[in-house]
């Protein structure tokens, strides 16, 4: 069970886009050179997170992205949501309803794997709807600054 | 992100292989018109969890698989681990080091980013590694008597 690699790349941006805030849109060309990765494959991740209004896309060529909200305002889980989709990791397709063990069953009762499967699950989706991009600005204070110093020199 | 449906499968066959403890080893022919389900993809999953020590496998014609230790000590996370992998489902690759963002960086702390998927993934883990088999044995105790019986009757 293996997330996308686009989440971390659109965790990166959105954290990235908070520190330069007050720069204005960020081109995809610009967000791609600044993490080295391919600018196509970026841009349809940054666009999901547009879609899920996370981030804002402006058009021109002064145009690219920012942060739609405040980051206190995104979650990590709002992110992982829009890159991943909402289901949920684990699928039950009821398969103690069928076949010969089935017979003469009832099954009024939820299955017991798939309420233990949800409740891990729920577990997890409350440690990153815990975590804003704000808190990851936060804990990682000298990135932010480096961040301003280099896109700061790439404009300049 | 989706498990396989494997997962869902792996477990159900634990359930009802120790709900049919006394029986001795039950045949992959009758494992998989059990749950309506593939036989050779069904076989495939339950040669993993052999080889992870969950199942056992008796071969010759009266053989088949059986749990390889109690229910009480095979955790859901064992049968997850064994379908799924190790692998943390968060892959992070240090895009931070890379590119133009990173020119100027000492990166001597972990990333926050990694730091709160993993926080995350081992609250999942923590829920699934709580719950065994035979906890699941327990919440379902109607299911097993109905297993018992439909079983009896297979081999009657």
């Amino acid at each position: 069970m293996q997330m996308g690699e686009g989440v971390e790349w659109g965790l990166h941006c959105c954290v990235t886009l908070g520190w330069l805030k007050d720069e204005g849109p960020v081109s995809i060309r610009r967000l791609a050179a600044w993490f080295d990765l391919p600018q196509e494959y970026l841009k349809k991740r940054l666009q999901a997170l547009t879609r899920a209004g996370i981030l804002a896309s402006t058009p021109g060529a002064r145009g690219g992205f920012s942060l739609a909200k405040p980051p206190e305002h995104i979650t990590m889980m709002d992110v992982v949501t829009a890159l991943e989709g909402p289901a949920e990791a684990f699928r039950c397709v009821e398969i103690r309803q069928r076949g010969a063990g089935a017979e003469g069953g009832q099954f009024r009762r939820p299955c017991g794997i798939s309420t233990a499967m949800r409740r891990a699950e729920l577990a997890w989706r409350r440690e990153l709807a815990g975590q804003t991009i704000a808190d990851l600005m936060a804990g990682a204070a000298p990135s932010g600054e480096r961040t301003r110093r280099n896109y700061a020199r790439l404009r300049g």
